[in-house]
Protein backbone atom coordinates (compact mmCIF):
# COMPACT_ATOMS: atom_id res chain seq x y z
CA UNK A 1 0.00 0.00 0.00
CA UNK A 2 2.87 2.16 -0.99
CA UNK A 3 0.47 4.39 -2.80
CA UNK A 4 -2.33 4.92 0.35
CA UNK A 5 0.94 5.74 2.10
CA UNK A 6 2.21 8.42 -0.36
CA UNK A 7 -1.43 9.20 -0.28
CA UNK A 8 -1.50 10.65 3.35
CA UNK A 9 1.91 12.03 3.41
CA UNK A 10 0.91 14.13 0.31
CA UNK A 11 -2.59 15.32 2.00
CA UNK A 12 -0.49 17.23 4.69
CA UNK A 13 0.69 19.66 2.16
CA UNK A 14 -0.68 23.26 3.08
CA UNK A 15 -2.06 24.11 -0.39
CA UNK A 16 -2.60 28.00 -1.33
CA UNK A 17 -4.83 30.58 -0.78
CA UNK A 18 -5.82 32.33 -3.91
CA UNK A 19 -7.53 35.16 -4.32
CA UNK A 20 -10.15 36.13 -7.23
CA UNK A 21 -12.33 39.12 -8.47
CA UNK A 22 -15.68 38.35 -10.25
CA UNK A 23 -16.36 40.22 -13.40
CA UNK A 24 -19.52 41.10 -15.01
CA UNK A 25 -19.03 38.74 -18.01
CA UNK A 26 -18.45 35.42 -15.42
CA UNK A 27 -22.29 36.03 -14.17
CA UNK A 28 -25.09 34.96 -16.05
CA UNK A 29 -28.67 36.14 -15.80
CA UNK A 30 -29.36 35.11 -12.26
CA UNK A 31 -27.03 37.51 -11.39
CA UNK A 32 -24.89 35.09 -9.84
CA UNK A 33 -21.03 33.61 -10.70
CA UNK A 34 -22.07 30.97 -13.82
CA UNK A 35 -21.35 27.64 -12.60
CA UNK A 36 -19.30 26.36 -15.63
CA UNK A 37 -16.91 29.70 -14.26
CA UNK A 38 -15.57 27.79 -11.09
CA UNK A 39 -13.67 25.37 -13.11
CA UNK A 40 -11.85 27.88 -14.87
CA UNK A 41 -11.20 29.61 -10.73
CA UNK A 42 -9.97 26.49 -9.99
CA UNK A 43 -7.46 26.06 -12.59
CA UNK A 44 -6.44 29.56 -11.78
CA UNK A 45 -5.71 28.11 -8.39
CA UNK A 46 -3.94 25.24 -8.69
CA UNK A 47 -1.73 27.69 -11.56
CA UNK A 48 -0.93 29.48 -8.82
CA UNK A 49 -0.30 26.26 -6.20
CA UNK A 50 2.07 25.14 -8.72
CA UNK A 51 3.98 28.67 -8.85
CA UNK A 52 4.26 28.62 -5.69
CA UNK A 53 6.32 25.30 -5.47
CA UNK A 54 8.66 27.74 -7.63
CA UNK A 55 7.33 26.66 -11.11
CA UNK A 56 5.06 26.96 -13.97
CA UNK A 57 2.65 24.39 -15.36
CA UNK A 58 4.10 25.47 -18.72
CA UNK A 59 7.52 23.68 -17.10
CA UNK A 60 6.17 20.36 -16.13
CA UNK A 61 4.71 19.91 -19.54
CA UNK A 62 8.57 21.05 -21.06
CA UNK A 63 9.38 18.02 -19.42
CA UNK A 64 7.50 15.97 -21.23
CA UNK A 65 4.45 15.34 -18.23
CA UNK A 66 0.76 16.93 -18.77
CA UNK A 67 -1.63 16.77 -16.30
CA UNK A 68 -5.20 16.20 -17.94
CA UNK A 69 -8.19 16.85 -15.83
CA UNK A 70 -9.48 13.24 -15.73
CA UNK A 71 -12.27 14.05 -13.53
CA UNK A 72 -14.05 17.28 -12.05
CA UNK A 73 -16.68 17.88 -9.34
CA UNK A 74 -17.91 20.81 -7.65
CA UNK A 75 -20.54 21.39 -5.23
CA UNK A 76 -22.39 24.64 -5.19
CA UNK A 77 -23.45 26.56 -1.24
CA UNK A 78 -23.65 29.64 -1.79
CA UNK A 79 -23.85 32.35 -4.74
CA UNK A 80 -20.84 34.62 -5.36
CA UNK A 81 -21.66 37.75 -7.22
CA UNK A 82 -19.90 40.24 -9.38
CA UNK A 83 -17.50 42.28 -8.07
CA UNK A 84 -17.40 39.71 -5.06
CA UNK A 85 -13.93 39.43 -3.62
CA UNK A 86 -13.53 35.09 -3.19
CA UNK A 87 -10.90 33.40 -2.09
CA UNK A 88 -9.94 29.74 -3.21
CA UNK A 89 -8.00 27.10 -0.83
CA UNK A 90 -6.45 24.45 -3.55
CA UNK A 91 -4.09 21.67 -1.88
CA UNK A 92 -3.31 18.03 -3.40
CA UNK A 93 -5.51 15.67 -1.53
CA UNK A 94 -4.03 12.81 -3.14
CA UNK A 95 -1.56 10.76 -5.39
CA UNK A 96 -2.51 7.99 -7.60
CA UNK A 97 0.45 5.81 -9.37
CA UNK A 98 -0.23 8.24 -12.21
CA UNK A 99 -2.59 10.49 -11.01
CA UNK A 100 -2.97 13.20 -8.70
CA UNK A 101 -6.07 14.85 -6.95
CA UNK A 102 -6.76 18.72 -6.44
CA UNK A 103 -9.02 19.67 -4.11
CA UNK A 104 -10.30 23.21 -3.41
CA UNK A 105 -12.91 25.37 -1.09
CA UNK A 106 -13.57 28.88 -2.08
CA UNK A 107 -14.63 31.57 0.55
CA UNK A 108 -16.00 34.61 0.86
CA UNK A 109 -13.53 37.77 1.36
CA UNK A 110 -14.15 37.65 5.06
CA UNK A 111 -13.98 33.51 4.77
CA UNK A 112 -17.31 33.26 6.87
CA UNK A 113 -19.39 32.09 4.23
CA UNK A 114 -18.29 28.95 2.28
CA UNK A 115 -19.50 29.54 -1.82
CA UNK A 116 -18.31 25.85 -3.13
CA UNK A 117 -15.93 22.74 -2.64
CA UNK A 118 -14.52 20.33 -5.12
CA UNK A 119 -12.20 18.52 -6.71
CA UNK A 120 -10.51 17.57 -9.85
CA UNK A 121 -8.79 14.37 -10.68
CA UNK A 122 -5.52 14.67 -13.23
CA UNK A 123 -3.86 12.02 -15.55
CA UNK A 124 -0.37 11.84 -15.32
CA UNK A 125 0.31 11.28 -19.34
CA UNK A 126 3.63 11.47 -21.57
CA UNK A 127 3.22 13.90 -25.03
CA UNK A 128 1.36 10.96 -26.90
CA UNK A 129 -1.12 11.01 -23.86
CA UNK A 130 -0.42 7.61 -22.24
CA UNK A 131 -0.57 7.31 -18.44
CA UNK A 132 3.42 7.36 -17.00
CA UNK A 133 3.58 6.70 -13.79
CA UNK A 134 3.78 10.34 -11.98
CA UNK A 135 7.89 10.82 -11.79
CA UNK A 136 9.77 11.53 -8.50
CA UNK A 137 11.02 15.20 -9.67
CA UNK A 138 6.83 15.83 -9.92
CA UNK A 139 6.57 14.91 -6.40
CA UNK A 140 8.60 16.40 -4.45
CA UNK A 141 8.56 19.77 -6.60
CA UNK A 142 4.31 19.63 -5.75
CA UNK A 143 5.23 19.22 -2.10
CA UNK A 144 5.27 15.42 -1.52
CA UNK A 145 8.75 13.82 -0.27
CA UNK A 146 8.30 10.00 -1.38
CA UNK A 147 9.18 8.42 1.39
CA UNK B 1 -40.61 5.48 -0.20
CA UNK B 2 -42.83 7.77 -3.22
CA UNK B 3 -39.79 10.03 -4.18
CA UNK B 4 -38.03 6.73 -4.74
CA UNK B 5 -40.61 5.25 -6.81
CA UNK B 6 -40.69 8.70 -8.47
CA UNK B 7 -37.22 8.39 -9.58
CA UNK B 8 -37.79 5.11 -10.98
CA UNK B 9 -40.63 5.83 -12.85
CA UNK B 10 -38.31 9.26 -14.24
CA UNK B 11 -35.59 7.44 -14.80
CA UNK B 12 -37.40 6.07 -18.39
CA UNK B 13 -37.72 9.30 -19.81
CA UNK B 14 -35.83 9.29 -22.99
CA UNK B 15 -34.37 12.11 -23.27
CA UNK B 16 -32.85 14.51 -25.21
CA UNK B 17 -30.35 14.17 -28.56
CA UNK B 18 -27.75 17.21 -28.82
CA UNK B 19 -25.72 18.17 -31.20
CA UNK B 20 -22.66 20.71 -30.69
CA UNK B 21 -19.89 22.07 -32.90
CA UNK B 22 -16.79 23.12 -31.08
CA UNK B 23 -15.62 25.86 -31.67
CA UNK B 24 -11.81 27.49 -31.75
CA UNK B 25 -12.28 29.80 -28.79
CA UNK B 26 -13.53 26.78 -26.41
CA UNK B 27 -10.16 24.89 -27.13
CA UNK B 28 -7.39 25.53 -24.95
CA UNK B 29 -3.22 25.25 -25.53
CA UNK B 30 -3.59 21.53 -25.42
CA UNK B 31 -5.74 21.53 -28.54
CA UNK B 32 -8.91 19.72 -26.98
CA UNK B 33 -12.18 21.13 -25.96
CA UNK B 34 -10.90 23.12 -22.51
CA UNK B 35 -12.87 21.22 -19.39
CA UNK B 36 -15.22 23.97 -18.12
CA UNK B 37 -16.41 24.18 -21.54
CA UNK B 38 -18.77 20.84 -21.05
CA UNK B 39 -20.32 22.47 -18.41
CA UNK B 40 -21.71 25.09 -20.98
CA UNK B 41 -22.06 21.87 -22.74
CA UNK B 42 -24.10 20.39 -20.88
CA UNK B 43 -26.36 23.22 -20.31
CA UNK B 44 -26.98 23.83 -23.79
CA UNK B 45 -28.26 20.54 -23.86
CA UNK B 46 -30.46 20.58 -21.16
CA UNK B 47 -31.99 23.67 -22.28
CA UNK B 48 -32.79 21.71 -25.33
CA UNK B 49 -34.92 19.28 -23.16
CA UNK B 50 -36.63 21.72 -21.53
CA UNK B 51 -37.51 23.37 -24.87
CA UNK B 52 -38.55 19.65 -26.55
CA UNK B 53 -40.88 19.50 -24.00
CA UNK B 54 -42.23 22.63 -25.64
CA UNK B 55 -41.35 25.13 -22.99
CA UNK B 56 -38.44 27.56 -22.25
CA UNK B 57 -36.51 27.84 -19.08
CA UNK B 58 -37.64 31.26 -18.98
CA UNK B 59 -40.93 30.13 -18.73
CA UNK B 60 -40.12 28.31 -15.87
CA UNK B 61 -38.20 31.09 -14.02
CA UNK B 62 -41.22 32.86 -14.86
CA UNK B 63 -43.12 30.99 -13.23
CA UNK B 64 -41.25 31.69 -9.47
CA UNK B 65 -39.56 28.22 -10.26
CA UNK B 66 -35.26 28.62 -10.76
CA UNK B 67 -33.54 25.56 -10.61
CA UNK B 68 -29.53 26.70 -9.78
CA UNK B 69 -27.18 23.79 -10.10
CA UNK B 70 -26.04 22.32 -7.26
CA UNK B 71 -24.10 19.70 -7.59
CA UNK B 72 -21.82 19.09 -11.05
CA UNK B 73 -19.83 16.14 -12.60
CA UNK B 74 -18.08 15.28 -15.31
CA UNK B 75 -15.78 12.12 -16.30
CA UNK B 76 -14.02 12.98 -19.24
CA UNK B 77 -13.10 10.37 -21.35
CA UNK B 78 -11.91 10.94 -24.46
CA UNK B 79 -10.69 14.95 -25.84
CA UNK B 80 -13.14 16.33 -28.31
CA UNK B 81 -11.27 19.03 -30.39
CA UNK B 82 -12.01 22.43 -32.91
CA UNK B 83 -14.83 22.10 -35.41
CA UNK B 84 -15.63 18.37 -33.78
CA UNK B 85 -19.52 17.72 -34.24
CA UNK B 86 -20.58 15.71 -31.02
CA UNK B 87 -23.50 14.45 -29.87
CA UNK B 88 -25.10 15.07 -26.26
CA UNK B 89 -27.33 12.82 -24.97
CA UNK B 90 -28.90 14.37 -21.66
CA UNK B 91 -31.78 12.68 -19.41
CA UNK B 92 -33.09 13.67 -16.31
CA UNK B 93 -32.06 10.50 -14.15
CA UNK B 94 -33.46 11.05 -10.63
CA UNK B 95 -36.43 14.04 -9.48
CA UNK B 96 -35.76 14.49 -5.14
CA UNK B 97 -38.73 16.28 -2.91
CA UNK B 98 -37.41 19.85 -4.11
CA UNK B 99 -34.74 19.03 -6.32
CA UNK B 100 -34.04 17.19 -10.00
CA UNK B 101 -30.54 15.52 -11.62
CA UNK B 102 -29.73 15.96 -15.51
CA UNK B 103 -27.57 12.91 -16.59
CA UNK B 104 -25.32 13.44 -20.12
CA UNK B 105 -23.49 11.51 -22.13
CA UNK B 106 -21.09 13.15 -24.72
CA UNK B 107 -20.33 11.11 -28.20
CA UNK B 108 -18.44 11.57 -31.16
CA UNK B 109 -20.34 12.83 -34.57
CA UNK B 110 -20.43 8.79 -35.15
CA UNK B 111 -21.37 8.11 -31.87
CA UNK B 112 -18.89 5.19 -31.82
CA UNK B 113 -16.50 7.24 -28.97
CA UNK B 114 -17.81 8.65 -25.69
CA UNK B 115 -16.02 11.93 -24.78
CA UNK B 116 -17.49 12.35 -21.19
CA UNK B 117 -20.20 11.47 -19.13
CA UNK B 118 -21.54 13.97 -16.24
CA UNK B 119 -24.25 14.83 -14.47
CA UNK B 120 -26.04 18.20 -12.63
CA UNK B 121 -28.33 18.14 -9.73
CA UNK B 122 -30.73 21.52 -9.66
CA UNK B 123 -31.85 22.95 -6.36
CA UNK B 124 -35.68 23.79 -6.74
CA UNK B 125 -36.37 27.35 -5.17
CA UNK B 126 -38.91 30.00 -5.58
CA UNK B 127 -37.74 33.82 -6.34
CA UNK B 128 -35.77 34.26 -2.90
CA UNK B 129 -34.14 31.36 -2.85
CA UNK B 130 -35.85 28.71 -0.71
CA UNK B 131 -36.36 25.81 -1.43
CA UNK B 132 -39.66 24.13 -2.70
CA UNK B 133 -41.23 20.65 -3.84
CA UNK B 134 -40.96 20.57 -7.33
CA UNK B 135 -44.21 21.29 -8.63
CA UNK B 136 -46.97 18.88 -10.41
CA UNK B 137 -46.90 20.80 -13.76
CA UNK B 138 -43.05 21.56 -13.62
CA UNK B 139 -42.45 17.20 -12.89
CA UNK B 140 -45.33 17.10 -15.82
CA UNK B 141 -43.82 19.04 -18.36
CA UNK B 142 -40.44 17.30 -18.37
CA UNK B 143 -42.03 14.42 -18.81
CA UNK B 144 -42.13 12.56 -15.23
CA UNK B 145 -46.15 12.30 -14.39
CA UNK B 146 -46.57 12.34 -11.01
CA UNK B 147 -47.75 8.61 -10.19
CA UNK C 1 -4.01 48.70 -57.61
CA UNK C 2 -4.24 44.59 -58.51
CA UNK C 3 -5.01 44.44 -54.39
CA UNK C 4 -7.83 47.00 -54.17
CA UNK C 5 -9.09 45.08 -57.27
CA UNK C 6 -9.17 41.98 -55.79
CA UNK C 7 -10.91 43.32 -52.88
CA UNK C 8 -13.55 44.84 -54.86
CA UNK C 9 -14.22 41.26 -56.65
CA UNK C 10 -14.21 39.50 -53.18
CA UNK C 11 -16.98 41.84 -51.51
CA UNK C 12 -19.65 39.80 -53.95
CA UNK C 13 -18.76 36.62 -52.11
CA UNK C 14 -22.45 36.10 -50.68
CA UNK C 15 -21.21 34.66 -47.74
CA UNK C 16 -22.93 32.62 -44.93
CA UNK C 17 -26.08 32.74 -42.83
CA UNK C 18 -25.43 30.61 -39.59
CA UNK C 19 -27.51 30.14 -36.68
CA UNK C 20 -26.55 30.28 -32.77
CA UNK C 21 -29.17 29.83 -29.45
CA UNK C 22 -28.08 32.20 -26.82
CA UNK C 23 -27.16 29.97 -23.87
CA UNK C 24 -27.61 31.00 -20.12
CA UNK C 25 -24.18 30.83 -19.59
CA UNK C 26 -23.28 33.69 -22.35
CA UNK C 27 -26.12 36.05 -20.37
CA UNK C 28 -24.59 38.22 -17.74
CA UNK C 29 -26.21 39.93 -14.54
CA UNK C 30 -27.97 42.50 -17.05
CA UNK C 31 -29.72 39.20 -18.54
CA UNK C 32 -28.24 40.10 -22.01
CA UNK C 33 -25.73 38.31 -24.33
CA UNK C 34 -22.16 39.06 -23.07
CA UNK C 35 -20.50 41.67 -25.10
CA UNK C 36 -17.50 39.51 -25.20
CA UNK C 37 -19.41 36.73 -26.61
CA UNK C 38 -20.29 37.99 -29.96
CA UNK C 39 -16.55 37.35 -30.61
CA UNK C 40 -16.93 33.68 -30.21
CA UNK C 41 -20.03 33.75 -32.28
CA UNK C 42 -18.23 35.53 -34.99
CA UNK C 43 -16.07 33.03 -34.85
CA UNK C 44 -18.76 30.41 -35.10
CA UNK C 45 -20.15 31.92 -38.22
CA UNK C 46 -16.48 32.44 -39.98
CA UNK C 47 -16.02 28.44 -39.01
CA UNK C 48 -18.84 27.67 -40.47
CA UNK C 49 -18.39 29.62 -43.64
CA UNK C 50 -15.11 28.16 -44.28
CA UNK C 51 -16.74 24.57 -44.03
CA UNK C 52 -19.24 25.76 -46.32
CA UNK C 53 -16.13 26.37 -48.76
CA UNK C 54 -15.75 22.36 -48.17
CA UNK C 55 -12.94 22.68 -46.13
CA UNK C 56 -12.58 23.27 -42.41
CA UNK C 57 -10.00 25.54 -40.70
CA UNK C 58 -8.28 22.57 -39.28
CA UNK C 59 -7.31 22.20 -43.11
CA UNK C 60 -5.96 25.32 -43.32
CA UNK C 61 -3.67 24.90 -40.91
CA UNK C 62 -2.54 21.65 -41.95
CA UNK C 63 -1.45 23.44 -45.11
CA UNK C 64 0.87 26.15 -42.92
CA UNK C 65 -1.59 29.20 -43.38
CA UNK C 66 -2.68 30.67 -39.93
CA UNK C 67 -4.99 33.30 -39.73
CA UNK C 68 -4.75 34.88 -36.23
CA UNK C 69 -7.28 37.73 -35.37
CA UNK C 70 -5.26 41.13 -36.16
CA UNK C 71 -8.84 43.58 -35.27
CA UNK C 72 -12.09 43.31 -34.06
CA UNK C 73 -14.82 45.38 -33.69
CA UNK C 74 -18.12 45.03 -32.37
CA UNK C 75 -21.33 47.38 -32.76
CA UNK C 76 -23.98 46.54 -30.51
CA UNK C 77 -27.44 47.48 -31.55
CA UNK C 78 -30.00 45.63 -29.56
CA UNK C 79 -29.73 43.06 -26.85
CA UNK C 80 -30.05 38.98 -27.40
CA UNK C 81 -31.50 37.23 -24.48
CA UNK C 82 -31.14 33.73 -23.25
CA UNK C 83 -32.70 31.15 -25.29
CA UNK C 84 -32.92 33.73 -28.19
CA UNK C 85 -32.43 31.99 -31.57
CA UNK C 86 -30.35 34.70 -33.43
CA UNK C 87 -29.07 35.09 -37.45
CA UNK C 88 -25.21 35.90 -37.99
CA UNK C 89 -24.51 36.82 -41.67
CA UNK C 90 -20.87 36.24 -42.34
CA UNK C 91 -18.86 37.02 -45.65
CA UNK C 92 -15.62 38.11 -46.49
CA UNK C 93 -15.72 41.87 -47.18
CA UNK C 94 -11.86 42.68 -48.27
CA UNK C 95 -8.84 41.05 -48.79
CA UNK C 96 -5.27 42.43 -48.79
CA UNK C 97 -2.40 40.83 -49.80
CA UNK C 98 -1.40 39.76 -46.49
CA UNK C 99 -4.69 40.01 -44.81
CA UNK C 100 -8.65 39.18 -44.85
CA UNK C 101 -11.38 40.52 -43.71
CA UNK C 102 -14.58 39.17 -42.51
CA UNK C 103 -17.88 41.17 -41.99
CA UNK C 104 -20.79 40.23 -40.04
CA UNK C 105 -24.42 40.96 -39.23
CA UNK C 106 -26.33 39.58 -36.33
CA UNK C 107 -30.39 39.71 -36.64
CA UNK C 108 -33.23 38.13 -34.34
CA UNK C 109 -34.85 34.91 -35.60
CA UNK C 110 -37.22 36.67 -37.19
CA UNK C 111 -34.45 38.94 -38.77
CA UNK C 112 -36.78 42.37 -38.43
CA UNK C 113 -34.14 43.33 -35.44
CA UNK C 114 -30.40 44.15 -36.21
CA UNK C 115 -28.50 43.04 -33.07
CA UNK C 116 -24.95 43.94 -33.61
CA UNK C 117 -22.96 44.61 -36.68
CA UNK C 118 -18.72 44.08 -36.95
CA UNK C 119 -15.71 42.52 -38.22
CA UNK C 120 -12.23 40.61 -38.15
CA UNK C 121 -9.22 41.47 -39.58
CA UNK C 122 -6.92 38.15 -40.01
CA UNK C 123 -3.02 38.48 -40.71
CA UNK C 124 -2.07 35.28 -43.18
CA UNK C 125 0.60 34.21 -41.48
CA UNK C 126 2.97 30.99 -41.83
CA UNK C 127 3.82 28.64 -38.70
CA UNK C 128 6.77 30.76 -37.55
CA UNK C 129 4.15 33.49 -37.36
CA UNK C 130 5.79 35.84 -40.19
CA UNK C 131 3.03 37.43 -42.85
CA UNK C 132 2.97 35.68 -46.05
CA UNK C 133 0.73 36.22 -49.00
CA UNK C 134 -2.95 35.10 -49.27
CA UNK C 135 -2.13 31.84 -50.94
CA UNK C 136 -3.96 31.82 -54.69
CA UNK C 137 -6.02 28.26 -53.31
CA UNK C 138 -7.03 30.20 -49.95
CA UNK C 139 -8.48 33.23 -52.39
CA UNK C 140 -9.92 30.30 -54.87
CA UNK C 141 -11.32 28.09 -51.74
CA UNK C 142 -12.92 31.40 -50.10
CA UNK C 143 -14.59 32.00 -53.01
CA UNK C 144 -12.63 34.52 -54.52
CA UNK C 145 -10.72 33.83 -57.84
CA UNK C 146 -7.71 35.98 -58.28
CA UNK C 147 -8.29 37.68 -61.30
CA UNK D 1 -18.98 72.84 -27.53
CA UNK D 2 -19.05 72.47 -23.88
CA UNK D 3 -18.97 67.95 -24.65
CA UNK D 4 -15.42 68.91 -26.61
CA UNK D 5 -13.87 70.53 -23.76
CA UNK D 6 -15.51 68.21 -21.02
CA UNK D 7 -13.85 65.39 -23.42
CA UNK D 8 -10.39 67.02 -23.50
CA UNK D 9 -10.27 67.77 -19.55
CA UNK D 10 -11.53 64.30 -19.03
CA UNK D 11 -8.77 62.93 -21.05
CA UNK D 12 -6.25 63.79 -18.59
CA UNK D 13 -7.49 61.06 -16.26
CA UNK D 14 -4.53 59.31 -15.31
CA UNK D 15 -6.61 55.93 -15.37
CA UNK D 16 -5.72 52.61 -13.74
CA UNK D 17 -2.67 50.01 -13.76
CA UNK D 18 -4.54 46.43 -13.57
CA UNK D 19 -2.63 43.15 -13.56
CA UNK D 20 -4.38 39.96 -15.09
CA UNK D 21 -2.72 36.41 -15.26
CA UNK D 22 -3.73 34.45 -17.94
CA UNK D 23 -5.12 31.10 -17.49
CA UNK D 24 -4.78 28.04 -19.22
CA UNK D 25 -8.73 28.32 -20.27
CA UNK D 26 -8.54 31.89 -21.59
CA UNK D 27 -5.80 30.01 -24.57
CA UNK D 28 -6.52 28.35 -27.76
CA UNK D 29 -5.58 25.65 -29.77
CA UNK D 30 -3.12 28.37 -31.25
CA UNK D 31 -1.15 28.50 -27.93
CA UNK D 32 -2.32 32.18 -27.45
CA UNK D 33 -4.89 34.18 -25.09
CA UNK D 34 -8.04 33.72 -27.47
CA UNK D 35 -9.16 37.07 -28.86
CA UNK D 36 -12.80 37.31 -27.51
CA UNK D 37 -10.89 37.37 -24.28
CA UNK D 38 -9.93 40.38 -24.18
CA UNK D 39 -12.75 41.57 -23.44
CA UNK D 40 -13.36 40.13 -20.48
CA UNK D 41 -9.95 41.75 -19.76
CA UNK D 42 -10.75 44.85 -20.74
CA UNK D 43 -14.04 44.61 -18.19
CA UNK D 44 -11.82 43.68 -15.76
CA UNK D 45 -9.77 47.00 -15.61
CA UNK D 46 -12.55 49.13 -16.24
CA UNK D 47 -14.27 47.76 -12.83
CA UNK D 48 -10.76 47.99 -11.39
CA UNK D 49 -10.64 51.67 -12.44
CA UNK D 50 -13.95 52.07 -10.84
CA UNK D 51 -13.39 50.83 -7.48
CA UNK D 52 -10.26 52.66 -7.70
CA UNK D 53 -12.63 55.70 -7.16
CA UNK D 54 -13.99 54.27 -4.28
CA UNK D 55 -17.08 52.75 -5.36
CA UNK D 56 -18.15 49.69 -7.43
CA UNK D 57 -20.36 49.59 -10.70
CA UNK D 58 -22.78 47.41 -8.40
CA UNK D 59 -23.25 51.57 -7.11
CA UNK D 60 -23.36 52.98 -10.22
CA UNK D 61 -26.64 50.29 -11.10
CA UNK D 62 -28.57 50.91 -8.10
CA UNK D 63 -28.40 54.26 -8.50
CA UNK D 64 -29.81 53.77 -11.68
CA UNK D 65 -27.55 54.17 -13.77
CA UNK D 66 -26.33 51.62 -16.41
CA UNK D 67 -23.18 51.37 -18.77
CA UNK D 68 -23.78 49.04 -21.30
CA UNK D 69 -21.10 48.68 -24.29
CA UNK D 70 -22.28 50.02 -27.57
CA UNK D 71 -18.85 49.62 -29.51
CA UNK D 72 -15.84 47.48 -28.51
CA UNK D 73 -12.70 47.32 -30.85
CA UNK D 74 -9.52 45.58 -29.95
CA UNK D 75 -5.84 45.66 -32.01
CA UNK D 76 -3.61 42.31 -31.19
CA UNK D 77 -0.25 43.11 -31.65
CA UNK D 78 1.97 40.63 -29.65
CA UNK D 79 0.45 37.27 -28.57
CA UNK D 80 -0.08 36.91 -24.60
CA UNK D 81 0.63 33.14 -23.53
CA UNK D 82 -0.87 31.09 -20.40
CA UNK D 83 0.73 31.91 -17.09
CA UNK D 84 1.98 35.20 -18.44
CA UNK D 85 1.41 37.88 -16.30
CA UNK D 86 0.17 41.04 -18.17
CA UNK D 87 -0.72 44.92 -17.60
CA UNK D 88 -3.82 46.49 -18.75
CA UNK D 89 -3.90 50.66 -18.42
CA UNK D 90 -7.58 51.75 -18.48
CA UNK D 91 -8.84 55.18 -18.06
CA UNK D 92 -11.17 57.40 -19.86
CA UNK D 93 -10.50 58.86 -23.17
CA UNK D 94 -13.83 60.41 -23.97
CA UNK D 95 -17.40 61.85 -22.71
CA UNK D 96 -20.16 62.47 -24.98
CA UNK D 97 -23.60 63.73 -23.68
CA UNK D 98 -24.57 60.28 -22.78
CA UNK D 99 -22.13 58.17 -23.55
CA UNK D 100 -18.03 57.26 -22.25
CA UNK D 101 -15.17 55.88 -23.44
CA UNK D 102 -12.58 53.72 -22.22
CA UNK D 103 -9.26 53.40 -23.65
CA UNK D 104 -6.99 50.56 -22.85
CA UNK D 105 -3.74 49.60 -23.52
CA UNK D 106 -1.85 45.39 -22.61
CA UNK D 107 1.56 45.17 -22.14
CA UNK D 108 4.00 42.51 -21.17
CA UNK D 109 4.85 41.85 -17.39
CA UNK D 110 7.77 44.15 -18.41
CA UNK D 111 6.06 46.87 -19.98
CA UNK D 112 8.48 46.20 -23.06
CA UNK D 113 5.82 44.53 -25.22
CA UNK D 114 2.66 46.10 -26.64
CA UNK D 115 0.25 43.28 -26.41
CA UNK D 116 -3.30 45.23 -27.13
CA UNK D 117 -4.75 48.19 -27.56
CA UNK D 118 -8.51 49.08 -27.80
CA UNK D 119 -11.73 50.92 -26.29
CA UNK D 120 -15.23 50.53 -25.48
CA UNK D 121 -17.93 52.82 -25.76
CA UNK D 122 -20.52 52.86 -23.12
CA UNK D 123 -24.28 54.37 -23.39
CA UNK D 124 -25.43 55.95 -20.30
CA UNK D 125 -28.84 54.88 -19.98
CA UNK D 126 -31.27 54.17 -17.44
CA UNK D 127 -33.21 50.90 -15.90
CA UNK D 128 -35.23 51.08 -19.03
CA UNK D 129 -32.59 51.55 -21.32
CA UNK D 130 -33.43 54.86 -22.87
CA UNK D 131 -29.95 57.07 -23.20
CA UNK D 132 -30.17 59.66 -20.40
CA UNK D 133 -26.74 62.87 -19.64
CA UNK D 134 -24.18 61.25 -17.85
CA UNK D 135 -25.40 62.53 -13.95
CA UNK D 136 -22.67 65.01 -12.99
CA UNK D 137 -22.35 62.86 -9.81
CA UNK D 138 -20.65 59.98 -12.07
CA UNK D 139 -18.30 62.23 -13.99
CA UNK D 140 -17.32 63.53 -10.82
CA UNK D 141 -16.61 59.83 -9.16
CA UNK D 142 -14.89 58.71 -12.37
CA UNK D 143 -12.65 61.87 -11.79
CA UNK D 144 -13.75 64.04 -14.81
CA UNK D 145 -15.38 67.21 -12.55
CA UNK D 146 -17.60 68.92 -14.79
CA UNK D 147 -15.96 72.51 -15.39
Amino acid sequence: MQDDQLTTSCAETGGVWHTHRVSYGETDAMSVLYYAEYLHIFERARSSFIRMQGISYNLVEERGIYLPVREAYCRYRSPARYDDLIWIHAWISAWGRASMTFSYEIFSEDKKNQIATGMTQHACVNKTGSPVAAPAWLKETFGCAAK
